[in-house]
């Protein structure tokens, strides 16, 4: 037996974990599979997030035992663990005590028993028996000595187009009410003068089941039903916090649905899954570099594959040597403490049977089980560098759930590719604006609306159609004026709070800040208008431009150059001076080319400093108590990374001057203190 | 103030307008937006037609105030109006009054409040109501001296696949039983041995929802759908009529569901929708030259874009220079006396955001202004050639709505491209048939069944399934022995009134008309056939052959020359005369070349004479109280027109010498009157 | 009038037939349609099958003369009759009677009167309704002197995924309790303590309607419905044998969702409808070789298309020459004793109106006419070789509905193409296993699970996923230890019977019979993997790789070279002699190239002796009271077939010598007696 231990978080960071499913194997097998998780180096395994029917297999009749005894073998080895509470998989006792329990669909379809999060977050038995099991957890396992923390739910989510059962469409109203009022302003603000569509009491404003529907009806039933989410976390999480003092947190999936900041608001740790493959591995630092602003402590990477997805493996691949370790890494690097795989043994019957794990249905491990040990291992190395350093930026990028919200409902942005009426608001910010950022060096922190601007001296707000969200029109105007540099990208503060045009100018802020006017905006799918930077070079034009009309102090940087006669020589780009700081007007989509002479611009108006490496590395700054790097390429190439300061790499030993051009192979990974 | 104006249309003729919302705009707005519409030389706006809660708030309270003023306003800067009947977008106290009066889709789903025509018309509430506000309307301004006519609803047609309501499915009854008499006789006529599909009552006729249904059943639903909404206008039209001498109409779309020699049967006016652009406005014509000759007088274009369209505008392109000018100029050319903007000022809140316009919802002029302004001032100076002269052709072009709606549901023409079931149809009588005629210079009218055949030389019967409506078979014979060169294009006369191939002859009435026998048809998607002319020359084949055994005085134009070893030497294209006349027969869906040289020999035969001009033109003779023609190039590219006589450019005051081959810039509009 | 004839069907081998619609015309023509028949050489025609409302125009009145007439008249042309019961489209009357009868959809919308198989084959007053009529026939024509033989309803499947009846869920919950005895026992099997999805009663479990579903239940829910199609039908067959010796059949669909070999245990003859065209004509022998070890007697083909396809025939295009006789003799060459096809004459009216037939809707011959008289003709020289010979093989391929239906739901194969769910797995089995083994000279029976194993040297198994029915674990290793040569497939006895894996093992029972360990098993769409042969040469591998650790005394075939480290050098394929036979395990999805070597090895191991032709070519030993091959060319090319005898072809009188290669047309028949 092995000598008692401190079960400090600490010791353990960073920590490589994975969800395991006791609930799957008799206690032998579970054994067996405890000391695979040893040999593995596994710090914490998540545990319980669909048990709900092992720990209440009949109402209000709870067993615990079989799980402390899990908790208890893992103690032993030395493993600490996270539970979740199950309220995404209900028991059919439950689901049977109120018929409306399961949601309603617009199609006035009810969901069947069968898969996860079917319920509807509104309803109030489902909510009263999910608080009692969470409850009943605190209690049990709240003060448990290896308890690393707490997961709320799974990947919860607005469900489709969310729930439409009675009680969801009476919330909707008395959502409705409180927001607007009266009748008359909601009228009103919705203009529904338009098509006859007045109401005359709230309560007969349509869920919006087909129809052609009012765009600013579609963006509040969205807010509602987003809302409505987290409202279902925050009263578990206040249940768990009154027996409990470990860490809360929901992992969540990578969308612009459920707004962030609102979530953070009353979580301690920031939760996240991604599946992310080779071929989109470069879009996962976004989400991180979005999470780590969100709290003030290291965020976990919940859920993540070791080698292939999916229920269905046939149609994927296996992934190359070194994908699993940087992409273990890459949270570690840029502000988390934990990486967990999505799943620890695969499960021999029942969903999912085909997903990579580590180890086989048969308790043999996978080919991936090697890569999963020299991380663990690299994660020890490395553990005083990562938990005494934190990132360190002066730059921030803004998304906001609201204007992802606005964007989808309000028929502004079609799809450029498939799927998510979400995606194409993500898409253009990642391509357009994310990639050129962090391939230019800059480190952003991808902040929402609510997030302080001190201490940001580059800001970059594109396609954020409204600022009327949390103060954002007069706190940047100040923050301008006091010296900082704002990058106006194009499709941003041209709408008031629920996507209405302003009627008596074209922006809300933005021409009276900077005395520019908003002329003409022009869709140009398919690059019938050409524009050039001032010194003639061509600034390639992409989806729409906004053309302005600007005032006498102002530095165009760029200009129409061919097409429509009307809108040539107007100003696509251009640079004002305000008070110290200084507004950059981006109107269109630029090309990776222009939006990086753009930042060349921007760098150099704000002081901020980028990073020198190939496009294909993700690196960061971290400081401390000690200084230094992180570097990964995450492309599958080589690459370069070049360090302001003489360093050692804490994996290898090796050491590098300041100034050198490091070389880094394919999926390399370079933890760079300075000496 | 200015002078007083005598209303008369004809002064306002070629109008320029657009489509305006007063009910989005407080009176200080209205002020600008009318001044902005005279410096842009509005001369006529569409109003109204959504905005029946502003004139019944509730309940039999009429509120039209309001829209006098709007109207006082307009009549102080020159500008007529047309008003719409609201009926598209009933309020929601109207909805409550009848529980089914929201339409009830296939899969027994009801439409919810929101959007546009989303009620039933056969709904007899909804129709008491409709009647009241339109007669109300009717007895407000139907005296009203600036009123240029009336526009009832807005682009009705049969949505989806019906409304399948009880009152519907009840009046279907109906409709068959007053159509077959007997349920023996719809069992026989549809064939219901078939597959044991007999029914016992009319009552027991599903509507077709689901189920792999008997194509003539789909046939009869499908004319009942769209009957009805024939009724649900002209039911409107007779009340408006009873107050008010001012022409009346209903803005329509591109589509053949509606019949429309029916709906012009009791309307003054054809007025008509379209937001064509720069890859299809080849085919706007086509609507033109089948609204022109259902009445007696010029239609009005009620709806065009000026530089975009739709709720969404990402994805698209702004237009050309140019492209508003001739797009305008469409309508007025091929006998429309009107070109209206949808819309003139961007809405500032609800549906539609981002549509193209004239004005922003800032207030501010679109690029394109400066070409409106230009095409207003052109209209002005060709306003004397426009208002005396006409359309002169002696050719015509078979398009029906039975035989749309029979290929439609009878399985019989799969969608070449995606969506409407109704584009097939279209498709094929437009790129076979229609392009070629008037790219080879003719301007056919395109006619309905019930379309007298007197006065024309030449006319053209493409994929006419059944002969058996308006008495065609022997109005068609009895005007071929007269001297009419009558073209049957491929699938035309093979099948009886809903749809049902003879037993006891391959065609109607060709046969027996000109002697040949239809010995094969031949699907050929690929190709696999090869045909010649008879001097050897390929003959090239699309899709399908009809071949043709021939009497001894046919001229045999094409064979089958390779291919299915029996159809080989088959006639594919024959000329026989008969009477004073002749028929060609035209088996396949002919490449353009061969349609042109099909098209030449037509013109001999009927002594027809093209016009001279690039394929990309647009051209017409016009005479009256002048003779002359009006050219617009439509393709964007340089182009020529020659004409057969001295004129002059009425907008520039060029003349051209008869017979020279004019130059026309892309976009290019040329006026030219005789001198 | 004719002589009178002993109407025994050997007379009439090889027929040649089509499916007549006596019902659609009236005794008049079908006097000319009969003549017809006589000039084209129809031995057989198929009538009833939808007649049903002909039959019993009201409940109880049963109406049989006009049938009678028809067989009649065609015993007088010298021509046989088939009939169908009419369930698959039931009187409205019938309908009426109970108001479930009609399939209730997963979306809980009920079919409508129209189409066919819209009823439910679980509702009881069907099921009685259509016993009575189906006993009605057989005591009316069930000894019927020119009966060939009977048709059972008609393409019966599972119609999308099933009824939701309350009838059906009541049955599928008896089937539950069935086969799982407690739901203790089902939650255990089906491992619902994932996602807490344990039920505490049957009646809980939902049919699967929408929602992620428990795998297991879909599969379930798919083998119930199934098995209820084959209730459905079984139980008319008892009706149909308690009044007529004629064989009874039922004419099924190319899909694996009805068990083959649960239908074969209670039917005389095999029935196969298939509308393959020139793209696909090379998948249908898979069928016959499928059908033809079914039952100890000729199997028919009930339908197929003579020249074109659909209800719609715009899209399609003509057949070329030759290709109706070939197609038309692939059913006698491969087993069959019947080709009939689908339609004799066109349909007047009612569906499908444009589908290929021997005769216009206007009773005028089709093109293809001539080559059906000449079809028949040949038919008719070769009548002795065909009735004296069968079809002679050695070696078998495994495909089992079972392992279908597992694949499908368990969410392992997804679409490579579109489409049904079925398609996967045969695309597989067809496309790397059954292709190359034709392709070689060898003509597998097609065999499912309960097959005897007996008489086969050679059997190949690809996805098998389980090995748990009709006891071929056992059978398996028993035949392979006796002399059998076994080729093991990739994804073949790596689960149970409902799909779920071993958690003791990775394999069934291969490991232990062999000695190897399943080491790896490795997605790779993208082929990242790369393997060789023993001797160097590549490997290729698609879609997915097991990797085995091998005993002593296996020869590895391949192994792997390059990809994911840790998998370099396992054995992909491999060869362990057991006993006195030999397991061969190939663990990837083999190109055509590798598969037609590991045939070689397996042919060497089996002394299983190919023939010798060009991969186009369909041949096939036959013995019996003579000795002789058919040769097909089924893709339109040039080809060879190599005689091992002296033969002459029976169609040409043309003899060839013992190892000549005999040159063959597109599309040419070789019918080759021994000499």
């Amino acid at each position: 037996m092995e000598r008692e231990k401190d079960w400090k978080q600490q010791e353990h960071i960073p920590m490589l974990g994975a969800a395991y499913y006791p609930e799957d194997w008799d206690e032998a097998e579970q054994e067996k599979d405890i000391e695979w998780m040893r040999k593995a180096g596994m710090k914490v395994v998540r545990m319980a997030e669909f048990a709900w029917h092992c720990m209440e297999p009949r109402e209000g009749e709870f067993h615990f035992d079989w799980l402390h005894r899990v908790i208890d073998r893992l103690k032993e080895a030395g493993i600490m663990v996270i539970l979740g509470t199950p309220s995404a998989t209900p028991p059919i006792w439950l689901e049977e005590l109120d018929p409306d329990m399961r949601r309603w669909n617009h199609d006035h379809r009810q969901e069947t028993h069968g898969g996860r999060r079917h319920c509807c977050s509104n309803n109030d038995t489902y909510n009263q028996y999910s608080l009692r099991i969470a409850e009943k957890m605190a209690q049990e396992f709240g003060r448990e000595e290896t308890l690393l923390g707490w997961q709320i739910d799974n990947e919860i989510d607005v469900q489709s187009d969310g729930c439409f059962c009675d009680s969801c469409v009476d919330k909707f109203h008395a959502y409705l009410e409180e927001k607007y009022k009266t009748i008359e302003e909601l009228n009103r603000r919705w203009n529904l003068n338009l098509f006859s569509q007045a109401y005359d009491r709230f309560e007969q404003i349509p869920a919006p089941e087909r129809s052609w529907h009012n765009p600013h009806l579609l963006f509040e039933w969205f807010r509602f039903q987003a809302d409505s989410q987290i409202g279902f976390i925050r009263r578990q999480a206040e249940v768990l916090r009154a027996y409990s003092d470990k860490p809360i947190g929901t992992d969540m999936m990578p969308m612009m649905g459920i707004d962030y900041e609102k979530m953070a608001g009353f979580l301690d740790v920031m939760q996240f899954n991604h599946y992310n493959t080779e071929e989109n591995l470069k879009d996962v630092p976004f989400w991180f570099d979005l999470l780590r602003p969100l709290k003030n402590r290291p965020f976990w990477n919940t859920e993540t594959a070791t080698c292939w997805n999916g229920s269905t493996c046939i149609g994927q691949s296996v992934k190359p040597d070194g994908f699993c370790r940087v992409n273990s890494w890459l949270p570690i690097a840029l502000g988390g403490e934990s990486n967990m795989y999505w799943l620890w043994r695969q499960h021999w019957a029942g969903h999912e049977l085909m997903h990579g794990s580590v180890m086989s249905a048969a308790g043999r491990p996978l080919p991936v089980f090697a890569e999963v040990q020299r991380t663990a291992e690299e994660f020890d190395k490395a553990a005083e560098f990562i938990a005494g350093t934190q990132v360190e930026t002066e730059a921030a990028l803004h998304v906001s759930s609201t204007n992802s919200g606005l964007q989808a409902v309000q028929e502004i942005v079609p799809e450029p590719g498939a799927g998510d009426i979400l995606t194409p608001y993500l898409y253009r910010v990642q391509q357009y604006f994310y990639q050129p950022m962090v391939q230019s060096g800059l480190r952003p922190d991808v902040i929402g609306a609510g997030k302080e601007l001190e201490g940001y001296r580059l800001l970059v707000s594109p396609v954020m159609l409204t600022l009327e969200e949390a103060d954002l029109q007069s706190r940047i105007a100040d923050w301008v004026r006091k010296g900082g540099v704002w990058v106006v990208g194009p499709m941003t503060d041209i709408r008031d709070d629920i996507g209405a045009h302003y009627r008596d100018r074209a922006m809300g802020m933005v021409e009276e800040l900077t005395g520019v006017a908003l002329t003409y905006q022009i869709p140009d799918a398919e690059h019938r208008m050409k524009a050039v930077w001032s010194n003639g070079e061509e600034f390639i034009v992409n989806e729409w431009l906004q053309l302005y009309d600007v005032p006498e102090n102002a530095e165009v940087l760029a200009r129409v150059s061919e097409g429509y006669s009307t809108a040539i020589g107007k100003a696509l780009a251009a640079k004002i001076k305000v008070g110290n700081g200084c507004v950059i007007l981006v109107g269109t989509f630029p090309d990776r080319e222009d939006m990086l002479r753009l930042m060349e611009i921007a760098c150099r108006e704000s002081g901020v400093k980028p990073l020198r490496h190939s496009a294909s590395v993700t690196a960061v700054r971290r400081g401390g108590s000690q200084r230094g790097y992180i570097a990964l390429e995450h492309d599958g190439q080589p690459a370069t990374f070049v360090p302001e300061m003489k360093v050692k790499d804490i994996l290898t030993g090796v050491e590098y001057a300041a100034g050198e051009e490091i070389a880094m192979k394919p999926y390399d990974v370079k933890v760079l203190a300075e000496v």
